[in-house]
């Protein structure tokens, strides 16, 4: 009587840290990968049937496995590298989708010194990296979350609709802060992948910075509606921007007055802007 | 050049205790609350246009002057009075979709007796509620999340596919834990949705607990197939199951034989079984 | 130059299931290990000679193997049976502290029953044993944290000091609630450790509930004071009661009167109360 | 019966942003600080009563003030500024402890030159400053914390006890990645504490990297000892090393080897050195 209209699974979490022992100095690299595959696994739920299963201990094991075996310069070419292999390696497995979380890491100076192998983690910010594989074609995204940014003028929030239950002021120069996630889509398979991520963060921060902010779905839009100006591969733009609020702390019941200086963070609630831009 | 092909917005995170309080004793429910609208908000991003925009702050207030003007047993009744009350609020809002979550809290006992109004927080278990009105009909689910099951046997998992990267032994008895995330649709507006979601949960973990497993998804789908059957209101319902692995420890290099007794639990990585069952 | 005036090292986060396979039903039992050792280590950090190092690593599978090894009924036995390994492992080993943190299980039950082996992780609550075995003498802690108490009423606060900081309105009725820390010591190494565990767990609730509360300090002095009464083994008692802020929403600019119903918890800032009470 | 032997109360978690608006560009500077206060506060426990209390909320309030009537340029600074107001409000209150906790924030660079009012939250690491006021003298210690580092050779762990338990393999080549806890005591009121805090952590960064480390101990003694000697003002330092585990994987099944390469990091369980040295 049930009927199964969607499923998947596989491994998440799998962390990976690759060491690449150069003769002067050593490169790492950090991901967290998530792989979910689809395919013809009715059988297995229905009647228990694990012939059709390849187990999650082996992804996880093949990610290491593939870490060695191959080198690589982007998250991409490591996700195409796993997605091929695992639709490659068993007849009724259709789809599988790979995405790499990376914890960038940076290289430390030692007396005014690039360091050899001695590095921090420099940044709470973590860069995706999606790619979907069906047996035929091989589609990217990549992306970015966590990334706190903060303009402290340069923003106002004014003329909305006052109904019965609003008490917000207006203002026409407010802290505005997000914590961005942004997810871009290739229209090509044979992008630069490394420099478009470089280059497109800069922008999104250069565009955030310089514009003249009346809210966050005007500077969400105005950001978006440049990168795809800006960058001939990227097809389309997804954004999130939680407002992570910073209210004017009330001085006036102490006599003085707050000339938007003094300020205390929330985290909860928050407005939550979201939008997807396409050419 | 830029055309938005998708965008929403709202207030997330708004946290409300309400207190009922009867003659006898006091009734507490705790709800977290985010809210997201759809609409024609197209020149609010493109113009900075804000005449369209409901503020998110705003949002917020409603939630506790509803809370307050209303009474309500459930969050389904809360949540319908939300999303009519957006959606009815401008002309150009078209859609509210609200998401309840509840902290359950238990009262406590003092000498024996239901204290009148003394709470402890009982669970990591959250309820969820989503409803979804687009100005001509409201639409159901309800869920739970964050709870977390274990069977220490009746659990087994052999006979997949062995490839040149497995390393994982077939097993018939292992620790089988994993941290329950279902929702489930309805197919009325007119169900007892306390009772269903008392029941439905209840059914899920004898479930759970007397499948004799061959695989997560084998007790996955055994869990979804006779939710279907035995809640005729339920019109779908969509299980993701990660598996909180507990790992039986190797006690062979201290002499030491390990009868399923000693295993450590893993955070990462860790296996994702999500499927979706309808009738 | 430079001389160390404290070290000491160990293990931290060792997670443990045990497994307790009875004839008809499992008991299954939790555990979060931390170790700490004190001893001769000076040459360890000042020469990097590690002789006298005892591996953290091997204190992880010592952990395994010895719960293997033994029967225990409390996180103090248990305790107990560590630190006197480690200290007696090595004759430079003087002192091994161990923190046991519990993750309460409930049997689940199916069909009106308790069931024979499945369970759901009911509490986010944690149970603490602290042993300290210093060679000559053993001393043991237990406590709780993380419980999460709220009463609706029978709690006020006034009378207090006012300055040019000033602006918080007294009130005979608010919301009392609090995440609750407890470590109490025995003055015997032969309490019945598991039953007064859950007597005093017990009291501590009760006590909350019932006080006419003045401040928070007034409650958990009282909660302490009657602990000290009741429980002739327990030596004294540290609690932390963070307050957990549900602030009162002002209705006013919506005509309407919150007459102590509609609330928003706040996890930032938060009083932070901190008393130890010895008999 | 019951004596109360140590006892405290404050706020936490109180969240301030000041942006100090220059004529060119703008500076903020985003604090979380605790306060802790000491004194004769019996009969706030004993009696319930509240004529001694100074209400955290009015400590909170305090803070955003403070902030803004006085221009400061360190965390030590403002913690003092605190300590004394708190010690010198009330004559029962004799000790005022301050804790301070930065999220440093970096300048955007836009166009090639710092933005004057954009930023973004370059690192997950803390700044910590603590300010102890008695009534008499004022004391000093600073720290940072949450500081993730790593080093991907020079660092070994041989030579160790072996007994029953052991199963960890010697190795001259490992990783060694931490999450450093460092604290400070300052001999001094005058030091140029942003100097220090700056030159310190560059040092400890340096010394972490270049130490030819025998174990984590030997290279925490090391970076203690060499501050010691380098920062005279500096009197003793607190340094919390736990062991972020990065272990190897073992691709022997698949017939290859690691030559140090592919790691995978483990949360939990994990070493945890501590050591204070002293002058």
């Amino acid at each position: 009587m049930a009927k199964m209209i969607d499923n998947s699974y596989g491994k998440s979490g799998v962390r990976l840290l690759k060491v690449v022992r150069g003769a002067d100095r050593h490169e790492i690299i950090e991901y967290t990968v998530d792989i979910l595959l689809n395919g013809d696994f009715e059988t297995v739920h229905t009647k228990g049937d694990n012939s059709k299963v390849l187990p999650t201990d082996t992804m996880k094991n093949t990610v290491y496995v593939m870490a060695k075996k191959h080198d690589f310069k982007t998250a991409e070419e490591f996700g195409k590298i796993l997605s091929h292999h695992f639709v490659g390696s068993q007849p009724h497995i259709s789809r599988a989708r790979i995405t790499i979380t990376e914890r960038p890491w940076q290289r430390m100076n030692t007396k005014g010194s690039p360091d050899p192998h001695a590095f921090s983690q420099a940044v709470g910010e973590r860069h995706t990296t999606f790619v979907d594989y069906n047996g035929k074609s091989t589609s990217f995204k990549a992306g970015l979350k966590d990334l706190i940014i903060l303009k402290s003028t340069n923003s106002g929030f004014s003329g909305y609709i006052k109904d019965d239950y609003t008490t917000l002021g207006e203002t026409d120069d407010r802290v505005f802060a997000t914590s961005l996630t942004a997810t871009w889509s290739y229209n090509t398979t044979e992008a630069d992948f490394a420099a478009t991520r470089k280059n497109l963060r800069t922008r999104l921060l250069e565009l955030f910075a310089e514009h003249h902010s009346l809210s966050v779905q005007h500077t969400l839009y105005e950001m978006g509606e440049k990168v795809l100006e800006e960058f001939p591969h990227v097809e389309d733009i997804h954004m999130t921007m939680p407002n992570k609020h910073f209210l004017k702390f009330n001085l006036e019941p102490f006599g003085l007055e707050n000339e938007n200086e003094i300020f205390y963070p929330i985290e909860e609630p928050y407005g939550l802007i979201d939008a997807k831009l396409a050419r």
